[in-house]
């Protein structure tokens, strides 16, 4: 299983396919077939009969998926076993919204630590979690081996920060700044502006 | 150049090279190749120059490209020549923190007001921008003509939210709300907890 390798579009359809089996098992929903979780999604019936077949294929000839048993499957995964630690540098806007986010918590991915630079700041809390002086921020990653460190920061530092939570030995980096950072462990971008330019894109060709 | 198809994953580096032109600008960089431009972006120049092609085309043999011209010709195709008016669908954690996102209004995408069906919050500010019933919604949306609708509710009423905008006349659809939304109009889906899942998923893989 660790070996295989999976495309990235693939991975990509694994959260939703996750997220739709936990509201069909909340609904009580007990089996469905691709095609009906194909609707749902949007998506057409053989792309879900690949995809699931990606990870051994748990479906039944005439009787579908049981729900439970693919979400388990799936929520395995996707490495839901078990929970993920997170620091947040740069206390602004966004870092305290996401801090501030329970949907994280729910699901296994901790806040541990908040950094920032501004002197204001510091020694204050969000949602309960310390925000500390961004020149702790190394050790900290170092000493609680943090998995995930998410970048929140102006656009002239960002580069720097993930560079150095990577040296601390961070394993992943999630990066709400607009601009393109560099790092040898796996990547997340989530630039707002950028799907906002893609929206305005496709409102311009509409008109 | 608006009936030309353009495939997503182009549209989704356009974003990337506006907001790299934009730096080396900044930086006072006149001209760049192809093969510097992709070295900086992590692609490989036979893309860039592809990417540039689906436009037009607009670097020159030995040159390269101007910067500016090209910058120019890229926020043109974003469809940025205009402002693109919003509206925020809950004013909680995250509909807050994108109000109070100064990147939007930087870059003409402007948040005319947010909508709550919390009373405690109907009639504050975020911002210096109203939160007002979300029963006025549908009027204000039709009203003002607004391009773009975000939704941050709660799962349970993102997609009757989403159905009111697109029957008032909404552009387009943003959604934060972790449950997948239909709608006939252009949509992007900004899942923080996908992203989540994602990195989870290639850190687990990684151990």
């Amino acid at each position: 299983m660790k070996d295989q390798r999976v495309s990235e579009a693939v991975i990509r359809r694994l959260p939703r396919y996750y997220r739709q089996l936990e509201l069909l098992i909340k609904n009580g929903v007990e089996r469905i077939s691709s095609s009906e979780l194909a609707e749902q999604m949007g998506l057409n019936p053989s792309q879900v009969r690949q995809d699931l077949n990606c990870f051994g294929g748990f479906g039944q000839q005439g009787y579908g998926y049981a729900t439970k048993k693919l979400y388990q499957e799936i929520s395995d995964i996707l490495g839901l076993k078990r929970e993920y630690s997170m620091v947040i540098a740069g206390a602004g806007n966004i870092g305290s919204a996401l801090c501030n986010y329970e949907g994280f918590t729910q699901r296994g991915f901790v806040v541990k630590a908040l950094f920032d630079n501004d002197q204001a700041k510091i020694g204050s809390e969000v949602n309960g979690i310390a925000i500390r002086d961004v020149s702790e921020m190394k050790q900290f990653v170092k000493d609680n081996n943090i998995d995930i460190g998410v970048i929140c920061t102006r656009r002239s530092s960002a580069q720097q920060l993930a560079d150095d939570m990577v040296e601390a030995g961070i394993g992943a980096i999630w990066n709400f700044v607009p601009i393109d950072i560099n790092v040898c462990v796996p990547l997340e971008n989530a630039q707002l502006i950028d799907s906002a330019f893609v929206l305005s894109f496709k409102l311009d060709r509409q008109d």
